[in-house]
């Protein structure tokens, strides 16, 4: 299971007041904080809703490489502005990285694929178009098909795409949880090469003791094909559910990790 | 979710001894306080491994008998002998009932399917025959169409039917977890008016912290398609995994059970 440590974003007050006051002390420990829990990737949002396009292009070449030179691990520059994004890109060494994310639209798929292509990062992809969020799980596989197509011709592989089934409150559609599921099997059936990833804390909107049930869900997607998670890696419940559901897989070579977390 | 309550088998000692004494205060207390932690069925055991058929069928008359007496709920039969299986059918009032279980043997199939549609009950069935457990999840799909055919040949509707995927520790063999998970999901899209049941236990046998294990691999077995578990109803982590996976799946209707768990 891919990691990616979610805690880096701007619509989150503390982290707004971080980036506007380029506290480069106070990014790092969210990073190392998050990588020191298991985090693989490190997200970076600095959309705080209110700057200019301007100002989080500044804010992302800032922090890109503030971070680079304080953490080991790759980055995930997450932003649904292409700019941003490609300036995030144009700070960064040579390592890995993940671009999140283009949805459906023409317009994103011209602009983020290239992006992707150039810059040889990998890609998360939502399937959701001008029409919104498809309600059926044949629908949202249409959209990826779409997505898939754009990538075809753009020349990314789909080993270096990410599709992300979109998660919805199950307390508003109790339906939602079965089709988010159902949806990760569709695309590992339809893309074999591409990856699934997933923003866990959605499906479990409204409803009491929410990590019980991101950690549920977590362990059902892995068994219908998930890849990868943005989430944050310090949450018990969730690191939990993903040592058992590798373990009960058989994606934990001699039940190595599961046997640290709990033997004894 | 069915539960079937699993503390009634005379394999544990104390059970065994409760049995040989005739302690009917002993064995309704089992049963008592299963139901009252939320088991449907009580599942009764007699077989202590050392006592002949004649003790067997004895000690089932009994136990049935006395259960019937102090408890609501339906029980559930449980010995791989026909003659304490009809014994314990012959014991029984107007009630529910489930046989566990028959094989896919011949000589099972013959006797014991016959018995469920004679006595009314429904049959638990493991697709296991002369050869063993059969490796791969089409030979046990395989198995379980012997099984059926027999259950047609003899009229028990499939929907009387709850076919076990058989489980078996993943610490032997990291693929059976998979591989039983994919059983349930198989036998649901070929016999959709059967039902699934598990006992989870196994799968964790040689690993440490073994209800973590019992509890994420329900939580994919729900979505796989379970119906039912034969378990230990105390268990909390159970109990929050059959509540967790009820609530993502949309299986409980205005997330009643989930939110007087959890709220507050």
């Amino acid at each position: 299971m891919l990691i990616v440590g979610e805690k880096i974003n701007a619509t989150i007050g503390k982290v707004k007041e971080i980036i506007e006051a380029r506290d480069a002390d106070g990014l790092c420990a969210l990073a190392r904080e998050q990588a020191d829990a298991g985090a693989d990737f490190i997200d970076v949002n600095v959309g705080t809703g209110s700057g200019s396009q301007a100002d989080e292009i500044a804010a992302i070449t800032w922090a890109v490489t503030t971070l680079q030179a304080a953490v080991q691990n790759p980055l995930c520059i997450d932003s649904a502005d292409e700019a941003v994004l490609e300036a995030g890109l144009q700070s960064m060494d040579s390592r890995q990285r993940i671009l999140n994310s283009t949805k459906a639209e023409e317009k994103a798929l011209v602009t983020i694929v290239p992006l992707a292509v150039r810059y040889e990062a990998t890609l998360v992809a939502l399937p959701m178009d001008e029409q919104g969020i498809p309600p059926t799980v044949s629908d949202r596989l249409r959209v990826c098909e779409t997505i898939a197509r754009a990538c075809r011709e753009h020349g990314l592989p789909l080993s270096r795409v990410l599709f992300d089934p979109l998660v919805l409150p199950v307390s508003a559609d109790p339906s939602q949880g079965r089709i988010t599921l159902d949806t990760v099997a569709a695309i590992k059936g339809a893309f074999p090469d591409a990856g699934t990833i997933m923003g866990l804390s959605n499906v479990s909107y409204g409803l009491p003791r929410r990590t019980l049930l991101n950690a549920g869900f977590l362990q059902m997607a892995v068994y219908a094909g998930l890849d990868a998670i943005i989430a944050n890696p310090h949450n018990v419940d969730i690191r939990q559910a993903v040592l058992v559901s590798e373990a009960l897989l058989g994606k934990d070579r001699r039940f190595r990790r599961y046997s640290r977390a709990y033997r004894g």
